[in-house]
């Protein structure tokens, strides 16, 4: 095995085992950066996994008023699924239901150059009083509603992107190691293209592909990685001297911003005091064909 | 009609009209007030309204650590469908899914003296490694993660509630409008067993039942409330100098929650400069029997 | 010694060494809870501990719109210093730099039952355009600004508390410590009187009084406590297997809050995997009079 | 009189009078992003105004994990006083009481490329047992402290910037005066090297230098430009139409940072609704030499 050690954490010799996933971005602004975050936050929720959300979605990055296509301040959220129509049926929701809603917000497409685009008809909301526009140099609909007027982009870029990059951080106890995972998901935060979208950005139950008992089960614990069943499972994976082990899962829009999230993540959750080891999960394949190997980020 | 007015505010003579809806509280704790925090809001985003998300869901209260379960600091959630098979569904999945996976959460029944309970099986999570235990007097299973263990009771107390309680903030302008809205979800904040599912509290965009011209949409925007089509529409009920309207929606765990959130917010939204006028959305019936006076809350 | 544990966690047989203080309430009401507690954080900033800041001073607990002089939602804060000339100076130029300039905030007195009164006279500042009327039955000022009209009251109460209770939180590692410490902040935040004046509540560098090799330091690092000093100074309090320590510190209205604050927080901070042990700071009287046995507390 | 509009606001033909100020910047990094955020809070608070605070503070940027001099996250402040004497003591108690004392946090010089420099003394806090090492190729000590260690540079660059760069938000009524300004320190938020130091960015009762009743006051009620005056005194400049007005301060490096800051304020605020007028405040050179004249800006 080749050794490698960042920061004085070992870094294991093996692989995060990814899959391809369909990635939208869209660009939500309000009259102020909480009114943004607020719209940004409720359209991203519960949408951690795909085995028992609707969609996998996160904050990607703030979009300062310079940038944003209204001049007023922003977030770009990525919205994920592995199928294309089930992506379109959750940008539907996800905008109707949580920025068309939410007060003062505005939307548009964040991924202009995208080959393929999916529709979201956002304006028969207008009743018929909606009228169409520019904003930015794009065209828009401006639909009447009781907060004034909402402006939204009516098509969103679709991307083949990746999902499930990830790394597992461990160390001397539960809260060393909740530390890194935090520190490494402050560091992918700047990472565009690239978002976290459990709770907090960390998984705290990294799960296995299905279940050896339960066998309706599609995902269960993954025993190897528990601390507390080290003496208790055969083969287990938890190095002496560790307590706490959390998972971070990255989607992202290709797998380079899925890579640097991975290495910058890395580096971080490694200037953790009580840090100890980091390694991935894969899963022969079962899970996807794509493959970041540890040892080839850095 | 009667003449009401709170803090120089005129209050409509109408009534919020709201409809039963099955309600069960979630409490979250975590290691931490943020972890706690975290897990608690993936839970309730994409929650704003069963029109076109899986339920209603919102913060209810923070749970010190004298008055949690296992001594934790946490947040009571609501989480609420009309149909009680859905909202079991959305236990399982919101729990499972946003909870479970949450860094140091537990999670604990918030009703426990409801009549009627929801089995959620998240110990199969567990693979056969899980195990009961007692925690502050209750059942639950602690099930080996990679984190630690995760807590978990497994049965939520169900009751039926009131989804739909309402006013509209009516300001000389969007901003007055938005900060009265923001003012009285605060104070409704404070209110056990009520919620305020869209984003931030608020609802930018109110809607009518159906469409007149789009047939196929089963709300569109309540073009009467409309500052912008005050002179368009006949019929127009924003009033002379208002420029600005935002509809705060209630959901609770009963008609008496409901009514005191709608009172609390009531006044407190009229305490901000620049408000005019509270009114209340009523659809004749078509969206349920509850009627809340705001004349009677007073 | 006296063997005590509390969630697993040993409780040192020693005492918290404190000191009289002097303290008034300010409560600072907004119009809404963000604006609130922007006035409220930047009014308590810069005053973690009166060796180097004109004032020790944090928010006390959230005031609803229900509880507050004027109906707004508010933060109630401490300002404490040993010597009552000086708080009067610190409560003159805090309420006035950090209040009077806050948008929308108003501000009353918070101890309405002291039998001492501060007056500061902010209403100067209104240059002859002020006025005086009748606020929740108090006797206020309002003075015209940009903003609109400033409303305060002019005399806080003061009365004589208690400074410098404290306890020791020493775990496994820093950031177990650091999350045990988080804990205890976050269930003393639910302690009316009591306020932690540190960043975030914590002291990550717990000090002694005075120093041995540089005489004209008021202060110096608690060598005895470092745990990167254990083997290299004589008596080391370093716990053997611990490798992070974090000083909670709490100012109270009187001794009974501080008590009540060192009571929950030691009960919060046992329950974080890692900790060790829990000890508190004294100084053979050198502090001050006040002791608080830890055992004694629970 | 030039006439500008801004996304239809009306800019005024005035300059906003400014002072030199000595600025030095301090980078302060934690563990996580939430501490470096708290520690630099703490710093940067009672530091609104030197007319009563003992120096104007705020935060300027993020610092990512890349960009830090320790690959941590963090956040660089600004500290200024117009008197080099008053900002070395400044320099010393906030950051020997607020960041030294903060968990976690290193602190590290902002302005490297500085002619002149402030030496700060931290390591005598070790009592001996501090030591000096390299870290991102800085000369720093490490201070044994309970937490762990301590790691700080000592010396810190110092500039002459400018102080009291300035503009009103002019709009209806107060609350849209409030978003205007908020939305303006969003904008000056994403700007290196100027910082809005009241509390959460805005002034709410902008002042005159002096008093015309009370001789002793240094600063009174601009009541020039108080809505509730408007009648009542001669040559109100409030316009006709406004309720409600904040005033923006910002403080920068230098006169581009400053410029640069009122710029993208001014623009934010301006697509505000209910936005009316952007003036500025000059004081016939009372207040400082510099002028910034806002038609110059676009």
């Amino acid at each position: 095995m080749k050794l490698l050690q960042i920061n004085g954490v070992t870094i294991d010799d093996t692989y995060a085992e990814a899959f391809p996933i369909w990635v939208s971005r869209v660009i939500i602004t309000g009259a102020t950066k909480y009114w943004a975050h607020q719209a940004a936050t409720e359209a991203t929720g519960f949408a951690t996994s795909c085995i028992g959300c609707a969609a996998e979605a996160g904050i990607d990055y703030y979009v300062s008023p310079e940038e944003s296509p209204d001049g007023r301040p922003g977030y770009a959220i990525l919205i994920c699924n592995p199928s294309k129509k089930k992506l379109k049926e959750q940008l539907i929701e996800r905008v109707g239901e949580c920025v068309l809603t939410a007060p003062t917000s505005a939307v548009f497409n964040g991924i202009v150059d995208a080959p393929e685009k999916i529709p979201v008809k956002l304006h028969f909301f207008g009743d018929g009083y909606e009228h169409q526009l520019k904003v930015g140099g794009r065209d828009v609909w401006a639909i009447p509603i009781m907060g004034g007027e909402f402006i939204g982009e009516e098509e969103f870029g679709v991307v083949q992107g990746v999902a499930g990059g990830n790394f597992f951080v461990m160390a001397e106890n539960q809260m060393a190691a909740l530390a890194a995972a935090e520190a490494a998901v402050d560091a992918i935060s700047g990472v565009r293209g690239a978002i976290c979208s459990f709770p907090g950005g960390i998984v705290g139950s990294g799960s296995k592909v299905g279940s050896n008992k339960y066998k309706f089960m599609k995902a269960s614990t993954n025993e190897l990685y528990c601390p507390t069943l080290k003496d208790k499972v055969a083969n287990s994976k938890v190095p002496n001297g560790v307590g706490g082990i959390f998972e971070i899962v990255i989607d992202g829009v290709d797998a380079k911003a899925v890579g640097t999230a991975m290495k910058v993540g890395i580096n971080a959750a490694s200037r953790i005091p009580g840090m100890k080891f980091i390694s991935a999960g894969n899963y022969g394949g079962k899970l996807g064909p794509h493959q970041f190997k540890l040892h080839s980020l850095f």
